[in-house]
């Protein structure tokens, strides 16, 4: 293996994000109600002018605006009151001057009314009039046709994960089937002498394979579909057959375990086995997760993430994450980290990031990030964390009360 | 219809949740892989103590402590190398007196070692010796069987959400399927005579239905299965006919439209014709909401939402999600908002809550939440929302500047 020098987490996420030249996946197009949580592989436009129609926004007359003009109380404006509009219902024949037309919320207005003017404010002494208290402005309690949306202007950007209010919005302007990206499939193979399926009991010795398992959930959290390769031992055939599957079944592959460097090492080789680029990042300015693999194969990403569940978990929000969503063209992210105090002095190492799994609590004084302590080699820590905390590259700690930036999990 | 006093949203869900009596869904089993954003029906519990071996926390040589005490590098404590121990594998044999054997991270402690010393601090000048060049303490570099969890000891309460490190956990201590709750199935009814299918192209007066989808993804979002009952003309018989469909069919059944106060009120009456308790909330000190009608049929839970789909999801987020947390038995939540500044002043009549659509601008002096503003009547900002602002009932606006909660949509 050729040595490497260690190098920034940003530096790395950039090397692999430069060699890897793989761009979004194929799209396909789904009904609008499976579209939650999907990215939009192309803007998604209007079919037709939203609202298509004048609409009023109030319950009250229709009216020209010009009628209503110097309007007061004790001078009402006097208007011939016209068929009332039912909801849903063609407003018909144009509005004559001097006449009012009853409206609901949402209602059409007929052709030569430019306002509504508001219930609260007409009275009907009899059912031939109406009676005008306050004058209207042409476009109050309006909205124009076209207004929300033109025919054919984009409503929503590609790129764009898919929330609730936005497949309203796609529903209201006449999208019913929506083009997204495929979710991507990333292979997921644990090496290691060690580990064996959850519903096995384990020998002396021997532990429960849990980086499959954490690792295919946060692939689905993360928008892609995980398939899971299954066990390994760490032995250079069995990791190039597994890979060699793992390269032909999904658009990227995580490996966890086996890339301690020193130990016995067979990642590395394997993955440069399959020919150039291979191998490009090797060691990382980060802990956890200094051992972190990082390599291009096929031009398909390759991770080789530490074996322990907590590196392998935070290495793969920073490595990982990036990718599927460069895989499915999400350009619209919003990072929604939350402004914490950390609860307690935390010595760090300058030169290299440390990530900290953290508890949140909400306490009277604000929201307070809780250090989750204890050794490394737990598990039960993996479940305890709410966030995730960077001490950034320069700084040599944190001290109590401190204002963090928390990555919520 | 009797009449009502508006009430605040604390008290109007307060109401709810004692006069429904309801509890959680029944449980299922699911395999592990499926269980992500599931709820956990009872506690997890470790199948038998993890790990199943005292284990090494790092690469080096099982020692007994005492064995070491003392040690420097000017007068190592000289030890016999024993045979190494292989990942995975039983150690065998207990560590006789004066012993070392070489054991990688994770692997197991032979009988009798109480201690690892780091690779780091050892020597080994020939085959049959090593030397430790730094005493050790007692449990040193070892997590002993049972520390993370001892067999049958929980490590997650019921209630719990679960995230991706939780289902690492699972695995770990053996938990293999997971009871959940079923996920509970919420009925969507739109109401209205100008609502036709997003497929459809309206005619005059006619919009296309945003609820529904709007709707439907929000429950799946919250953990639900939304069941479409479709559009539903503004009619008594229609509505009773519909709602006898979703009470049938649903845990708990969601109108939009129909539950403004003045117009053509058919929903409150039919759902009372289904008898006591019927109606127990109409009208909130809210905006927007204000109209917004809670029941109670068959001891389900039936919402009126209003029609303007940003009021039926603000509503949603306020009376049905606290529905579905209880119906998930969901118990551990993290709410989860957000700190920020509010971008500008904002008018608000005290005595209702006025909850305002944000977007989050990160900005170099940090977070700033830029109110939505524009028509009520527009659809385009329920995509724009990345999060919603309360304005307390006491309170008379906000100024720009201050410190708000966001919750993130």
């Amino acid at each position: 293996m050729q040595p490497f020098t260690i190098i920034t987490v940003a530096e790395a996420r950039e090397r692999l994000l430069t060699v890897w030249s793989g761009g979004p996946t194929e799209s396909e197009t789904v009904p609008l109600l499976a579209a939650l949580g999907r990215v939009l592989a192309e803007p998604a436009l209007a079919a037709d002018d939203v609202p298509g129609f004048d609409r009023s926004t109030v319950d009250g007359y229709a009216v020209r605006a010009a009628d209503t003009f110097g309007a007061s109380e004790t001078l009402p404006a006097l208007l011939n009151a016209g068929a009332p509009i039912a909801m849903g219902a063609d407003a018909g024949a144009p509005l004559r001057p001097g006449e009012a037309r009853a409206v609901p919320t949402g209602g059409m207005l007929p052709p030569g009314a430019d306002a509504v003017a508001m219930v609260e404010h007409c009275e009907t002494p009899d059912e031939l009039t109406v009676l005008v208290i306050k004058p209207v402005a042409p476009g109050e309690n309006v909205i124009r046709q076209g207004e929300d949306a033109r025919a054919g202007a984009q409503v929503l950007p590609g790129g764009r994960r898919l929330r609730p209010g936005d497949l309203g919005l796609l529903a209201g302007v006449g999208v019913a089937e929506v083009r997204v990206r495929r979710r991507p499939r990333l292979a997921v193979i644990s090496t290691g002498d060690e580990i064996v399926a959850p519903a096995e009991r384990p020998g002396p010795g021997q532990v429960r394979d849990i980086n499959s398992f954490a690792l295919a959930a946060a692939v689905s959290a993360a928008g892609g579909d995980a398939e899971l390769i299954g066990v390994i031992r760490d032995d250079a055939e069995a990791v190039r057959a597994a890979l060699a599957r793992a390269l032909a079944a999904a658009d990227a592959v995580i490996i966890s375990g086996g890339s301690s460097v020193g130990q016995r090492d067979v990642t590395p080789g394997v993955i440069n086995s399959f020919g150039a680029p291979g191998v490009i990042v090797h060691g990382v300015a980060l802990r956890p997760g200094k051992p972190t693999i990082l390599a291009v194969v096929q031009d398909k990403p390759v991770f080789g993430l530490p074996g322990h569940p907590v590196s392998a978990m935070i290495t793969f929000d920073l490595f990982v994450r990036p990718v599927i969503r460069r895989l499915l063209g999400e350009t619209h992210a919003f990072a929604g980290t939350v402004r914490a105090r950390i609860a307690r002095n935390i010595a760090s190492a300058a030169g290299r990031e440390d990530y900290l799994r953290v508890t949140l609590e909400e306490r009277p004084d604000g929201l307070w990030a809780v250090p989750l302590l204890g050794k490394s080699g737990l598990i039960s820590t993996l479940a305890r964390a709410d966030g995730l905390v960077c001490i950034a590259l320069g700084r040599d700690g944190l001290v109590a009360g401190d204002e963090v930036e928390v990555l919520p999990l």
